[in-house]
């Protein structure tokens, strides 16, 4: 890809695709996210005339999105990735949304990888694909908090440990053989910031002390890919119980998932999207119609994707 | 071991060592610990007319420990094995502390450890060794507490994860060759009460972030054998800097170890024992003397123990 990119220096414009992502997988919660198949958004960046980042075409979003680029994710990646690349140059970028927005889904991330690589592959990719990441930060901190769960995911593929933002420091975590995302999208916009403010400020240290053993288990499930360990791992006692007040039939949705024969099932990103982890695509496609079953029952309409939990990140397409 | 135990049923005594074990290893509070080589408790149990446990002789403590069996870890454990076996016979138990009492290398699960053991051969093996791991943190309750992070490695041996103590859920997790450990102990006595009580009752959520980015990636490190990203993970946000001024030279000790080629380096347990992370035993040798130094310079004595970060745990002696 890069080699491509360098090839095509001159071209005129570029087409990247940015997978959505989950982000938390319950307790991770700022901490994990993995690439989901499927469902994206796609940037064009082309050269033009003069210098600095413009928006030019956005479909997809029903008028929802800023137009000017200083305050589209989009734009703001690309101006990020333009001043990392120490590049003076004008571009305009065509959004094409493929995910709803405040879906949980990582759709602010998504835009801004796929910004980020389209920009970065028409400069002749002086960057690497992990230097981009900071830049989509920057984008994330500009309609939901500086955190790096879903944009990195959404540039480097598969399943990503955030240690640390500021200096970033991110590990790609092995997914065990045929793990799969079930996930649950009902029509309901939960913004962002409304799901970070119901976030206590304060978490117990029983609590604190139950996250982490659970989440360095999970980790510890994902190398040693024991899938009955996944399975114990998802107990959020923090961020869960503190936003399932916010998705109409969030619990019922979990419980359908374990009942439909799913691993584990919670709460994507900061909601509504809803993720269980399966065994198999096909036990992932009957729990996914058990996890809508309960959103039906919430008075939700909903859509579902089935994914591997271990899918390719940001693209040229 | 086990065969040998069933084979000599009807011995009339069985003496077993358990080894010393460094809790919390920084930022894993109540979460990980690690069995160490060299230092540790011997229990010594022997039939005796009539049924229940009772202490024979105690050494090595200066006095310090309670000579009724309800009140000795090691007496409690031995109830607790007996109970949970359903067996009922006279057992007395003579300890011999080879540990420290309040050193932060888990002393009394040492002891806990081995009497369990001990009287479990001594009735003809009925439990595993993770049977033994329960009785065991019901002897740690009665003295600091209800958790299982240095009874299960004292048992299990290696690096063990506790995902769980209701339910009991534990990990071994794997060791990178050639990992370890520089532990250094003043002639101090923290009692583990007064170190838990320092601690606070809330943890603001950035800490607790932070604190499970740096978990996670810390059992990725030990599963990738990644000794960079190790020596990454140590910083805690919560229970270090909590503790750090019980200890007298605490950070110094830290600086110095890292100064001297440590990984890492943080507090043993509750204190004030402090280890490092090192890549070799040679390496381990100059990073105990250093933080030793420190220790001098706070004008504490102190002794070392250079080990592997994977010994074994309890056995026959």
């Amino acid at each position: 890809m890069e080699g491509q990119g360098r090839a095509r220096r001159d071209a005129a414009e570029v087409t990247a695709f940015a997978p959505a992502t989950v982000a938390n997988l319950g307790l991770g919660f700022d901490v994990l996210g993995l690439a989901l198949a499927g469902l994206g958004d796609r940037v064009t960046a082309r050269l033009v005339p003069g210098t600095g980042v413009r928006m030019g075409s956005i479909t997809g979003d029903g008028g929802a999105l800023p137009t000017e680029a200083a305050r589209n994710t989009a734009g703001i990646a690309a101006i990020a990735t333009l001043r990392r690349a120490g590049v003076q140059i004008g571009v305009e970028l065509d959004l094409a949304k493929g995910l709803p927005l405040g879906s949980g889904l990582g759709s602010s991330a998504s835009s801004a990888a796929a910004a980020a690589f389209a920009v970065n592959l028409l400069v002749g990719s002086p960057l690497r694909k992990a230097d981009l990441i900071l830049p989509c930060v920057e984008a994330e901190e500009a309609v939901s908090g500086r955190h790096a769960d879903n944009v990195a995911p959404a540039l480097l593929g598969g399943l990503v440990l955030v240690r640390s933002v500021d200096p970033l420091d991110v590990v790609r975590l092995p997914v065990p053989e045929g793990l799969t995302l079930a996930v649950v999208t009902p029509v309901f916009e939960l913004a962002t910031r409304k799901a970070r403010a119901v976030l206590p400020k304060e978490v117990p240290l029983s609590s604190h002390v139950s996250n982490t053993a659970n989440l360095a288990a999970l980790v510890a499930a994902f190398y040693a890919e024991d899938l009955a360990l996944l399975a114990r791992c998802l107990p959020d006692a923090i961020v869960t119980p503190a936003r399932a007040s916010l998705i109409p039939g969030c619990m019922d949705v979990i419980d359908s998932a374990l009942e439909a024969g799913a691993l584990a099932s919670s709460i994507s990103g900061s909601g509504p999207s809803m993720f269980a982890f399966c065994r198999s695509q096909r036990s992932a496609r009957e729990v996914a119609a058990a996890m809508g079953g309960a959103f039906t029952r919430a008075g939700l309409e909903w859509s579902s994707v089935v994914s591997s939990a271990d899918c390719p990140g940001v693209r040229r397409v």
